[in-house]
């Protein structure tokens, strides 16, 4: 554990306070411009990130929080950030939920009988053991139930057939997964026994979609299972014949007593022990039906690569560069709450913090969230991803579901997005396996981060504070 | 029924053996040429084939023989036949096997643990309910399996790694498919406890690909599972570090008593009924882990929907067109044989047999199979496909699985080829599914499969007889 003093923290917080940003046309100097240029180079040839991710996605797999996975994973990262030479590797302990999946049974039996693909979205309760059986009520959306009369739906199972859009933006995303989380919820208030929801996915393959649910502490709490998209379309065809369809489903998933995982940490110490540091981060667990390739293994290579090409460098960098493999994003970030409320205190000796949480696809723009008298070295900064094909796109950067947590805190954040079309293919699917990535864009993605946290631990005057904003939601 | 007397049949036997095709370069008159020049264009603008699939795929869904599904779909071709307006539309009973999939699991357990996705191979047997935990050892063929020795087999679970290739052509599916036949007997025979297949497939879906497999009188019966394609490659991965890697795999398969189904026949009648019969074809059964879309859903409505295009013509063909979906193709071919043995008899009134039972996706070509002197016949109905993008492309058609029983009888059999590229990414899994078809291309192979229809109905010398030869293998 390398935690700063109080009195270290306060300097750093006056340092970063104080300090104002060179606004010479160029803020950087040559040496470390050809350095940086060296390092993005490397980065283009170098499988280290590719060759963590088939470590862990051949010796670890899938890896929920509270499972054996997960704990097997805690120890595959301490043990490769040691292999590779970081310093201070250490876990942070993270309470996490324990939900177990059982084995969802879904069929249409009424008015032709036809089994279904669906998984349970976690988080959901167990049916009754001899199931539920009911029937169906369609909707697209949460707006088109609440119009709905109580009468309607009560004693129903409600199905929500909103469709995700295909889209490279992760916007479309965020305007699907609504009915995932509060799908539940909501129709259990009106009185239903159970839910469907169409997988919030943009493929036709015949796997679910899984992902985190909530209830809120009255509603009863009902089964939720996600269709995958053929078996949403065979139960829409179902019901556009305008007879009653009914539906069997049973599910034996359930809630055990929450756990201990960790944040891994490790670091390329800087130079200047007073300069503070760059948190380079991703998330260590993964859904448990997929290998955790794109999300977030990818990330996890990608980020623990970039800091491993600067601690190879000749001198240590001026800031220390800290890799934080975040305990369960994907079911209530406990670990970067976590992380955010230990390290509130040295909040102002953290530089920056980037994440990759997106797959490892083609970055499509560079986003910042500085304040803008600091914009003139993030354009400097963007100048050298321009030869990637990266443009600086904004200032509007979120830090995304696990850095957010310290975008929250005042920290600048930085955000590479990637083309997200066909992540939301995979996402959250058995089909998140390291078949589907592409070498050429983990050393990509490596290349962008590795030239960003290398310039922003250079950077003597550091990039201020961030103006403080809600968290991100997670992923 | 509609079967021709013993005289009659001899009647027509003598016309075929006797006829001599006309060698005029247009074998057509205009009439007739320029009524299957309408029906072809009906065709390209008609969704009956692609309703009736949307209805078969909706109402039934999986089908494999001796199921409850099974007995569904022959109430379900019954009633369209009728619905449809075609004559003498029955059942012929057909004996099928009764095999019961059980619910596989596989997982490796050292060197690291971790499930996998496996489906088991139709005809598989079950495990002890304990499972069966052994160490792998992985060869890539058949071929190479017989080269081990013997003692590198006993007590272990073998894995075929070979992986398909993608291709237009069915013909690597043929190249690959063997494995999933015979591993396992080739592996009992040697002491193995268990087979694990790569899917016979191109995809990189995590479903497995079913399919038939078979023992020898003598062999030792064992389980057989496919692992898809990605956790082929993790078990690879962990084969690669060369530690023993040991799985442990279990499985509740098992045979029931033979079961009845049915070939479902259905008849646009001809005006003359001495000139016998155009037979085609598809299979009605599907495998049970999806819709039976394209295999073969899209055959049965593309052949219903062509001959229901004749049907709708003012004045009836010469000869009767008859659609026979035959039962059990999946599972050994039943349906087929027992249509063959039952109308051997009548064989010499068959004019022509066609089948479609390799998707609905785009014609690549036209095959026949007919005496030579009949070539000239074979080309004028070619040109009519050019628009559609067809040429006939050899006189080496099989008939295919169903039809090639047909032949074998000496009958002269048609194939339109497809484009193979993208069917084995669904074929025999779970994601073939109404979604995954175009109905463009329902429609186009229904043009192809209508114009040769009424064309061999319409020619008067018919199409002689075929060269004997032994029926293709089953798909």
């Amino acid at each position: 554990m390398l935690k700063p003093t109080c009195a270290a923290s306060a300097a750093l917080l006056a340092l970063a306070l104080c300090a104002t940003p060179s606004l010479a046309a160029e803020p950087f100097d040559a040496a470390t411009l050809s350095t940086a240029r060296a390092l993005r180079e490397r980065a283009l040839a170098d499988d280290t990130g590719y060759d963590l991710l088939r470590s862990l996605t051949t010796e670890v797999g899938p890896r929920l929080c509270g499972t054996p996975g997960d704990a097997r994973a805690v120890a595959w990262a301490l043990a490769r950030l040691k292999a590779l030479g970081f310093a201070n590797v250490h876990a942070e302990p993270v309470r996490v939920p324990h939900w177990i999946r059982g084995t969802p049974q879904v069929e249409i039996v009424a008015p032709w009988k036809q089994p279904m693909v669906g998984v349970t979205l976690g988080g959901s309760v167990a049916t009754p053991p001899e199931g539920i059986e009911a029937d169906v009520i369609g909707v697209t959306t949460l707006g088109e139930l609440a119009l709905l009369p109580a009468d309607a739906v009560r004693g129903k199972i409600v199905y929500f057939g909103n469709r995700m859009r295909r889209s490279a933006s992760v916007a479309s995303y965020g305007a699907a997964v609504g009915v995932r989380g509060r799908g539940a919820g909501e129709a259990s208030k009106r009185g239903a026994l159970g839910v469907l929801i169409r997988s919030v996915g943009t493929d036709d393959d015949r796997v679910g979609h899984t992902g985190g649910m909530r209830f809120e502490k009255d509603e009863t709490r009902i089964p939720a299972l996600a269709l995958s998209n053929p078996d949403a379309d065979l139960l829409e065809r179902q019901l556009a014949s305008g007879q009653p369809v009914r539906v069997r489903l049973r599910d034996d998933s359930q809630w055990a007593d929450s756990a201990w995982s960790a944040n891994v940490v490790g670091e390329i110490p800087g130079r200047d022990p007073r300069a503070g540091v760059v948190v380079v981060g991703a998330h260590l667990d993964s859904w448990d039906l997929g290998q955790g390739a794109h999300d977030d293994g990818a990330g996890v290579a990608i980020m623990t690569a970039a800091a491993r090409l600067i601690g190879q460098l000749p001198a240590r960098p001026r800031r220390t560069i800290r890799v934080v493999l975040f305990a369960n994003e994907e079911f209530g970030l406990s670990g970067a709450r976590t992380y955010a409320r230990d390290h509130a205190a040295e909040a102002a000796g953290i530089t920056l913090g980037m994440e990759s949480d997106l797959g490892a696809y083609a970055p499509t723009g560079f986003q910042s969230r500085v304040t803008p008298a600091y914009l003139p070295v993030v354009h400097a900064m963007a100048r050298l991803l321009e030869p990637l094909g990266v443009k600086h796109t904004g200032n509007e950067a979120s830090g995304d579901a696990d850095v957010g947590q310290l975008y929250a805190l005042g920290i600048p954040v930085f955000d590479i997005d990637t083309d997200a079309s066909e992540y939301f293919d995979l996402h959250h699917t058995p089909n998140d396996t390291f078949d589907k990535v592409d070498p050429a864009m983990v050393r990509l993605n490596t290349a962008c981060y590795v030239t960003l946290a290398y310039l922003a631990a250079e950077y003597a005057p550091g990039l201020g504070r961030a103006p403080r904003a809600a968290p991100a939601a997670g992923r």
